[in-house]
């Protein structure tokens, strides 16, 4: 299991353009995201001021047929057009906790259709999930999107039919990340 | 999340009375298991043999149906008369966490049956269930089961048939370690 993780604060390659609590408890702010895949136990950088963890682990919820379609329309990370991403960490009820898988899979899919949503979006938004709940993490999820600047509408358009889902009311802590890449500085010329 | 520590070595309140490598790499032997939920970090005692971890964590195949029926059947741990413990720690290979949920969900119950058969050794043999593969642990799923010394016959004949599905191709370590409760050590009369 590769462990990632999210270090607000001082350093990073990401910097933070804004911040935004929709529900539950906010993170405090910062100025820089820090992503790395470090050893157990080491930390990121000096004293960032949140340190968020998820794993990337199996899929949940998608059938064969899904994840085919899904492997087959998107893009990946590390795009050099898509200069903007997003960090989405997000918790759900004890309520949706409790659940039985058929009953969580109703909700996610037949209901509120999360993933054929998310596959209108496909390729301009490049998405890694990150699991965290069983790490006892304050989230459950921790989401990760890139995307070019030009598809910002685009992307807040998903987010906002997405947050109007069944789904959704399960939802009750969200915060939502938006960042842009820091450009490389070229060192002078001699 | 409730993380359980099982700690392999020379205390706790399980005495070892077997300890069998059904596939995969073994566990170095232990006389006691050492049975904790810490705090994170800390350490269950000192130089224990080797320690593993698991979190209860949510039913990830079960339907509604089945959760309720399981719940309607089933034992809790620590009956007086279930003086005899298994630990069987599980690791799936990787060809069964690439398969979608469906597919797993259609190996699992409607091929293999496991919730079924389990299913019809209750109450006899009460479980917990513990998650590890997302904290990065050797194992997939630690399983506790606790039960009657007079059941141990029925315990062994479900574990035969369940090894003998489908599922269980999939399954590349597996170890069985079989435990009975220390006696509490009464204090000499005075």
């Amino acid at each position: 299991m590769t462990e990632y993780r999210f270090a607000g604060g001082s350093g990073g390659e990401w910097r933070v353009i804004g911040m935004t609590c929709l529900c539950g408890a906010a993170l405090p702010p910062a100025a820089k995201l820090d992503v790395t895949t470090p050893a157990p136990g080491a930390t990121n950088e000096a004293n960032p001021a949140w340190v968020l963890r998820g794993v990337v682990s199996n899929v949940r919820y998608a059938t064969g047929r899904e994840v085919s379609e899904l492997r087959r329309r998107q893009a990946g990370l590390g795009r050099p057009e898509a200069r903007h991403a997003a960090l989405i960490p997000i918790r759900k009820t004890p309520a949706w906790w409790s659940l039985a898988q058929d009953e969580r899979r109703a909700i996610f899919e037949e209901t509120s259709r999360h993933t054929a949503i998310g596959m209108e979006y496909l390729p301009a938004v490049a998405r890694r999930l990150h699991h965290s709940r069983d790490l006892g993490e304050p989230f459950d999820f921790l989401t990760w999107f890139e995307f070019a600047p030009e598809d910002s509408p685009a992307f807040d358009h998903m987010l906002t039919r997405l947050r109007t889902t069944a789904e959704w009311t399960y939802v009750d802590r969200e915060i939502d990340i938006r960042l842009e890449r820091v450009p490389v500085t070229q060192p002078p010329a001699p």
